[in-house]
């Protein structure tokens, strides 16, 4: 039986999803606990694989299991025994052909930068900037990222290698939100770091440092002339919600391709 | 001259506000980063010496200080050096008779206890009891803590040998908020470990265990018939707002005492 999980966590303490040895990870700490509820060695797969400090309040995960224990009773059996800053927050039953990453249709992400007087109890979660930003400007840069582009001036140099850094972006949204401001992005896919960047795109944009077409331009221009953005601490991020189609697109095509390259994957889900 | 703060924590990471060798304590922690910015050794008095683990958002203090700092440029200075777990959000110069534990007309407190699904964004702030509770029952149970009563049911054992356990409430409510429960209370003073044993009072109120009508008892009752409240864990406590005259009352005589017992002194405040 395939088992999709909807999780969240605080990613203060972890070093991000992806399991990596002698490293507290989501991941593994997620797989640890379905072993003490089930007695099974499993794979947990996400449909995002978050950064060492990135929240979720709407990660997706499955795995397979032959205990015959009901979809329903999986929550509370894992919240009993995951740390406190990990929780199941709905378990399902799903077809086998069900794949979080590769058939999820778009991701949600929202990155929180305070303006405002500092506060203990949202440092964690939140990019401290502690000045005011120009919104308008920050919202009218953010609608140029909506759309099909080629992200390459939002990923990672490390990863220049990809072929495809072309990516669709649903919406874009810039909104003061009490003492912060919170850009929310949603797309079919990202690359790796492009969240963080696109951030430190529209903040580059609030403080003025910035012209507001500049963020389209980085969509078009050649790489040798690019102002880079500057990437913003993984602290602030959070993803909210991983969307699929009722019933999830068939995406056992996809998923049977041989490539470990995540971005490069994803891309085809475009 | 004398200078006021008020400071916010999360008290998750700190052994409590007053200061203990060898531990990170939030006095020690405020003392030092007023050193790095005056280089001046003070004592930090607070209004009140919040529990291991315990939050607050409108905790106030005050230290003498020879530095020819403007008021208004202490929040700034300090939450430059202080760490992201605690934060300076107002100061103000106050007269060299104001000490904010002897001058406070009185103390918000809030509980709060989790009934929904478990959120790892606030486990470190709520008790997590994940059941729902009667709240109009807690509610009734409530008001019968208002008003001038002998709350020795509700502190420590160990301070058994306390004269004079009258305090005066001003008021307590419960309210469903969201996923949780907030157990509100505002009193002149607190006795050590009070809110976390009212709380906890009210808690068996809401499950059921214990009739309405006990509470009220537990402020009557000799203390061998007493069916003492069980005491929440620290971190679901939060001090909210510390109040004071305008201008504060004379609290020099008060302030004079010789006494080091906190809730002893604090008596006279009734």
């Amino acid at each position: 039986m395939r088992v999709k999980f909807v999780i969240a966590y605080d990613g203060t303490d972890f070093r991000g999803w992806a399991r990596s040895p002698g490293h507290r990870t989501v991941q593994q700490t997620v797989a640890d606990a379905i072993k003490r509820v089930s007695n099974e060695e499993v794979e947990v797969v996400s449909a995002s694989r978050t950064d060492s400090g990135a929240h979720a309040r709407g990660q997706v995960c499955h795995f397979d299991t032959a205990a015959p224990i009901e979809p329903a009773v999986w929550p509370r059996a894992m919240n009993r025994v995951l740390p406190p800053d990990v929780a199941v927050l709905r378990a399902s039953r799903v077809s086998i052909d069900f794949h979080s990453r590769f058939c999820a249709e778009d991701r949600w992400y929202r990155y929180r930068i305070r303006i405002g007087e500092r506060d203990p109890f949202a440092s964690r979660y939140s990019h401290d900037h502690g000045k005011s930003l120009d919104v308008a400007s920050m919202q009218a840069a953010a609608e140029a990222l909506v759309g099909r582009h080629d992200f390459r001036a939002f990923t990672e140099e490390l990863q220049a290698h990809i072929d495809n850094t072309v990516r669709t972006m649903r919406r874009a949204t810039v909104k003061a939100v009490r003492d912060e401001i919170w850009i929310e992005i949603g797309g079919t896919a990202f690359l790796r770091g492009m969240m963080r960047r696109m951030a430190g795109g529209l903040l580059e944009v609030g403080t003025g440092r910035r012209p507001v077409e500049t963020i389209a331009d980085l969509l078009t221009e050649k790489r040798s002339e690019m102002h880079w953005p500057i990437v913003l601490p993984a602290k602030g991020l959070c993803l909210m919600r991983v969307r699929y189609g009722d019933p999830p697109r068939d995406c056992r095509a996809t998923a049977a391709g041989g490539r470990s390259d995540e971005s490069d994957r994803l891309d085809r889900l475009d």
